[in-house]
């Protein structure tokens, strides 16, 4: 598998996690080394690299750095989660690692499957997701939810993809994505990247679009499910929510098994108050401006048309 | 009332009208001499200022200017209207212009009793605005709609003003309102001003502040309210109000009578590309990136609470 699948976010280099800092593109493809698990903790939290099942994939690589350099599993595995407390993946592939640590099974190994599982899923994500996709019809979707954001072709990007190269002729609306704008600088770069038509706009004018008729549905990622069917997702996705229900039109939320958690109380990160202050590194506010930056929020099942995940499509209440 | 009142946006000079240069706002305070009715123009379509009772009111003086310049009536008209289609206040100006010129009245007096009764709109529309206030509450709203928008103090921002000086000890959360930033870079400003406490968030993360029960009811201007009571205003504004709905929070909507039109077609504004592409001035995305940028959406009136006007509180079925 190692060899096989190609990347664009990370390459593992047995001693070293390589990553790309998706923080400077699309204008720049700059790469670290890391090659500790503080420096994999480092990446995580500054949004070197970002997305649920990607941030599960180079945690467990960052145990594997750290049990390599016997560093304390405690130690290890409380630099790890003290990153970014939403998605539950993160919590989910330490947790695994921890048990194949203490089963003394190949931790090289079990990272290398948490990958390769995030792989496949993304494959049967995108088969099922794609079927709820009308030909000759707009999606939108917000944040980025692609290679850049998983182990494999993405969660709901997954979906466009096959669509697209099923032949169905569809057209992206991507939101931009305040404040880190990873619509505007990712989900552009790989629909480019894959030639998909796309047009970007606003995250404030996709409820105009909506409420027009234009959009056929809108897909999303998540960050975390609870039991009950309770999204977390990348603030911005319940604004969407809200218009779809407003509006009829169907909301779907795609994300692999890995991102439901049976615990109901789901910590909202906020982050630092200067990602909303700045854009793309220039100040648009003063910095004693107070500002509240919640990263994610919660959309209700009752707003959710469909869950899909590796294993099929579903209703939030059948989570 | 020239002389008496003091404004931040303008002064008129009987041979030319200053204006504050808003797009370099809160860092920088640049005027602009307008000395003729193109010039005028120029500034309400590159949003030199904006704000649609504002922008009536410049067009006003730019009519002044340009029968003074001897130009043909129909001319002085074509080159107004030609700058933002979407505000009926710059139509309503215009034509009531005309109507003093084709009556032989004094225009000058014309253009300066269409801003002092804006002015005087504003404290009515504050008075009405701030009765809906709670005290001790968190009220959000989007765009600019104080004194750099108006004649007077300003629109929804002006109920805003008026509860604090009541002393019900309010706390705003004023959305930055992409892609022009004029809550994040105006409101701010005039917030700052006045003392009142603030919070500045993504236009994004307002759904999620609605859904926890954070806010008390949110405020909002308008560009264009039609007869059955559709509302025109600033895009982002219908997100605000389908959250607003799902969660039960009042959506308050506030705009002089003159913002009134007959007509149910709104004319809905597209900008150049360039303004989502770039944040003030950086650069996010290629230049060839395929953007659409509605200026304004449309709010149909079973979203809105009230409508407020210089003369009351109404159902939008009551406009």
């Amino acid at each position: 598998m190692g060899a096989k699948v190609e990347h664009t976010w990370f390459k593992w280099r047995e001693d070293a996690l390589e990553v790309l800092d998706q923080r400077y593109l699309p204008f720049k493809e700059k790469w670290h080394t890391l090659r500790t698990e503080r420096q994999v903790a480092w990446a995580i939290k500054n949004m070197v690299l970002r997305g649920a099942p990607a941030i599960g994939i180079a945690a467990a690589f960052g145990f594997v750095l750290g049990v390599r350099r016997k560093v304390r599993l405690d130690k290890i595995k409380q630099i790890l989660l003290n990153t970014r407390p939403t998605a539950v993946n993160l919590a989910n592939a330490i947790s695994r690692m921890e048990k194949a640590w203490r089963m003394r099974r190949d931790i090289e190994e079990e990272a290398i499957s948490i990958w390769s599982e995030d792989f496949k899923a993304c494959e049967m994500m995108g088969k099922h997701g794609a079927e709820l996709i009308p030909p000759n019809s707009k999606v939108l979707t917000i944040c980025n939810t692609g290679s850049l954001a998983t182990g494999g072709w993405g969660t709901a990007f997954s979906a466009l993809k096959v669509a697209y190269d099923q032949g169905k002729k569809i057209h992206v609306i991507a939101c931009e994505t305040r404040p880190f704008l990873q619509g505007a600088r990712l989900t552009v770069w790989e629909l480019k990247k894959f030639g998909i038509p796309f047009t970007l706009i606003c995250d404030s004018a996709a409820a105009f679009l909506i409420s027009k008729g234009e959009i056929a549905c809108v897909f999303t990622g998540a960050d975390r499910i609870t039991g009950r069917g309770f999204v977390a997702n990348k603030v911005g996705t319940l604004s969407l929510a809200c218009a779809c229900q407003i509006f009829k039109v169907p909301f779907y939320v795609v994300a692999p098994t890995t991102t439901i958690d049976v615990k109901e109380e789901i910590p909202i990160e906020e982050r630092d108050g200067e990602e909303v202050r700045m854009i793309s590194g220039k100040r648009i506010v003063a910095k004693d401006t107070p500002v509240r930056n919640p990263a994610f929020d919660i959309t209700p099942p009752h707003l959710i048309t469909y869950i899909i995940t590796e294993k099929g499509i579903s209703k939030p209440s059948e989570i």
